[in-house]
């Protein structure tokens, strides 16, 4: 059921809560980190009974912590623009002062005392680490209880279904998700963040190396916020073992106006709603006025080229996934037969039927869509798309006695293609359908995260969204 | 003090224990793997007092295991050609029926109950999982209390030390080690192994995924062994994530003589002892007697370009693993102030002195070798030289009160180059000096692990051992 009590949502309106316009009155004395945590702990108070955001909060360590970056700030000594910045890290990545349950029952009480590096990272830079998000369960596609801020009948979206969450009900103002397929840029979507998916690489994933395009990113109710968290993080931790990591200035990039953008369909536009495909070509116009020369398939062999190498990229990208998974799920499974979801069951059972030379395949597949992406480095200055197929779905749960839901946190397809190509991925919410957030995404080339979060930043400075009723 | 009742090794004479000749026997009936198994229990017994290669016996399981290979092979269905194998794995990999205790206090009682991928993969096999082999602390330089089976007042070298030493000591024909820098081909050359470390990425790493640069790889008394055990891993478990993996024949590659070598120097040259020195160089003028082809540093200028491009192996490699290994020691470290030896203490303490650019810079470093070797391809079949700077060196132990020895399990020198690009690389026991083993390796282009191995072993089969008295 909608809660009708909730206003609608409009993109050209809407004001989430943020950080880097806060600082300066910590510096001046006029406010405090410690003031700011106590204002989120009052959000959370009233709108997490409904929301169900978080798998567990620190709020001791979160005061604790705040006091301290109050004390620094009134010293005129931060350790980084983030310092004081309350934070939400995702139920997947470890950290030393809370457990790390995964959103899955095997792991339920798991609490190694380690921190991620991620998280390592963020605390170096004075923020506070404050909540674990809810997850679906493992980063998979079986669904926490975390309802989305607009519209408690409807998902959030997943995996990072709480990092999303939290930050759309302004109980924090960013938080930490993560990618495989359509993890961080899906939820952020649906919930109208801000978010980065990085190159892949681009921020070290500590003890969660195990797959090969899974990558950690901001969630934030505003770009500088997204762009500073990611680089306070990766300035510190760097990218994954062998990569160069996440580069770019130590705060946000100046707004760049893109001349040049490639529109990508993806196999999801077919199954677009009306609604939504006027709302993204509305959109569209809103760019043509501004002068900017958009490319599609039928415009560009080379866009059509790719086009066809992502055709089949939820297949690909989805059994990737879960060979390289297999292992850890297979001792898991054999550890706790009863502590996983038949939907991740289901999905170790797919894997097992695969062989080492039917994953050869498919890296061949992604290699052609990567070769195909790396051949548009001179065509155009970034691909757009939709974030999201759409506004957040209803979701009323399953019923017992019927076959599981499938796409219980919505549908991934239009976020596998850059997972696929391991691109730098920005959304921000330029669009709303039925008073629900859509999420506009740019895509990069690789190691382009800041370019393409500055030609973003452009389009929010200067692009009127688009709002459609549903 | 050495031990004069072991004889001098020599490699033209010397014969381990072998499994690819012995399973015909198992076939007819004549001979089980469980008494295979029990002539193992046999050597252990003898020798693994004075030896120490094991951090943990699982004789029951191994029983057991045997046996249930015995029923297959007498009905004609055993798994595969390691079916009944006896196989050691090193205590850096998860077992569900041993501990993994890492050769570090902090992991002392440790006892995931997961298996490695490659140790599900050998079970899959049929092959008997039955020991946990000592390593050197964490994969590191800190060494066990293994020693070398040819003179126990030796090192075996490090840190797959306990696999390399069960293999020379008969105690069972193959062992699965793990290299970052030197830590499967210098051990194995010191004790007299054929070994392989494979294109990185070969051998799925399940949970061992931190570093760049690591490996699994087998040790063996024989080639054919050597391969076997490899490829039957990576046909079931595949690569690591987002790589092919092993690829090649299902059985033993068919010799190939090398018709053109490069002999690579490395910046462990200049070190050598004259009577190693002799020794490779008698080597090499078997080969030259054979018709192969040598081409040297001072013949190509390619070869220059890959010697300079591995001036500095050492330094970035540490450095590079240094950073990768980092917030798992942290990690480890603040939960265990006391469990953690200093040497691996140190090696954090320059870790966190790095910045991400740092790394990057070793990153660069390390691509400019790829290219360089890369560039190479077509210039010969493969590149030689050393697998170790000469006979394992004598090891007393630290001397309380005084400065912690530098490199105790010897000096990876001749191992860093290979680590560093990635590159197969397959060690034969092809001479000896001073009655001690010392390895010959071969370096492929990457994914040519199937054609250095079959190179291998036409040396093997072909060229006049060299050895050389101390």
């Amino acid at each position: 059921m909608t809660d009708t009590t909730l206003p609608p949502y409009a993109p050209n309106t809407f004001k989430g809560l943020t950080y880097h316009d806060a600082t300066a009155a910590f510096a001046d004395g006029t406010d405090t980190p410690r003031a700011y945590l106590e204002r989120c702990l009052e959000t959370i108070a009233a709108r997490e009974p409904v929301i169900k955001a978080f798998a567990a909060l620190n709020e001791d360590g979160a005061r604790a912590a705040a006091d301290a970056s109050t004390e620094r700030w009134q010293a005129g000594t931060p350790l980084s623009a983030i310092d004081g910045m309350p934070i939400g890290i995702k139920d997947l990545l470890e950290t030393k002062d809370m457990p790390t349950q995964m959103g899955c029952t095997a792991y339920a009480g798991n609490f190694p005392k380690n921190d991620n590096s991620a998280v390592w990272a963020l605390r170096q830079a004075g923020a506070v680490i404050f909540a674990k998000t809810v997850t679906a369960e493992l980063g998979g596609n079986h669904p926490g209880a975390t309802t989305n801020p607009f519209d408690p009948a409807r998902t959030p979206g997943g995996s990072s279904s709480g990092s999303a969450a939290a930050v759309a009900a302004g109980m924090m103002p960013a938080a930490i998700g993560s990618q495989v397929g359509g993890s961080i840029i899906r939820p952020a979507a649906f919930c109208g963040n801000f978010a980065l998916k990085p190159t892949q690489g681009g921020i070290h994933r500590g003890e969660r190396q195990a797959t090969s395009m899974s990558t950690h990113g901001p969630h934030a109710n505003a770009i500088e916020d997204m762009w500073q968290v990611a680089i306070e993080i990766a300035s510190r931790a760097g990218g994954d073992p062998g990569r160069r990591g996440l580069m770019g200035p130590p705060t946000p990039p100046a707004p760049i106006k893109p001349e040049r953008l490639i529109v990508l369909e993806t196999e999801g536009w077919t199954k677009l709603d009306s609604a939504t495909i006027n709302a993204f070509d509305a959109l569209m116009e809103n760019l043509k006025k501004a002068g900017i020369t958009l490319i599609r398939r039928t415009d560009h062999q080379a866009v059509e080229s790719l086009e066809a190498s992502i055709a089949d990229a939820t297949h690909v990208c989805g059994m990737i996934t879960a060979w390289e998974n297999r292992w850890a799920l297979r001792n898991l499974i054999d550890r706790h037969p009863d502590g996983v979801s038949e939907r991740t069951q289901a999905t170790v059972a797919k894997a097992e039927a695969m062989s080492p030379d039917d994953y050869r395949s498919l890296l061949a597949a992604r290699e052609v869509a990567r070769r195909a992406h790396k051949a548009l480095s001179s065509l155009a200055d970034a691909a757009i798309t939709l974030a999201c197929p759409g506004p957040a779905p209803l979701w009323p749960g399953d019923t017992p006695g019927e076959p599981l839901a499938n796409r219980p946190t919505g549908d991934a397809v239009f976020n596998y293609p850059s997972s696929m190509i391991g691109a730098p991925v920005v959304t921000t919410p330029m669009m709303a359908v039925g008073g629900l957030p859509v999420g506009l995404q740019m895509m990069g080339q690789l190691h382009e995260d800041a370019r393409v979060t500055a030609m973003s930043r452009w389009l929010v400075g200067n692009i009127t969204p688009a709002a459609i009723n549903g």
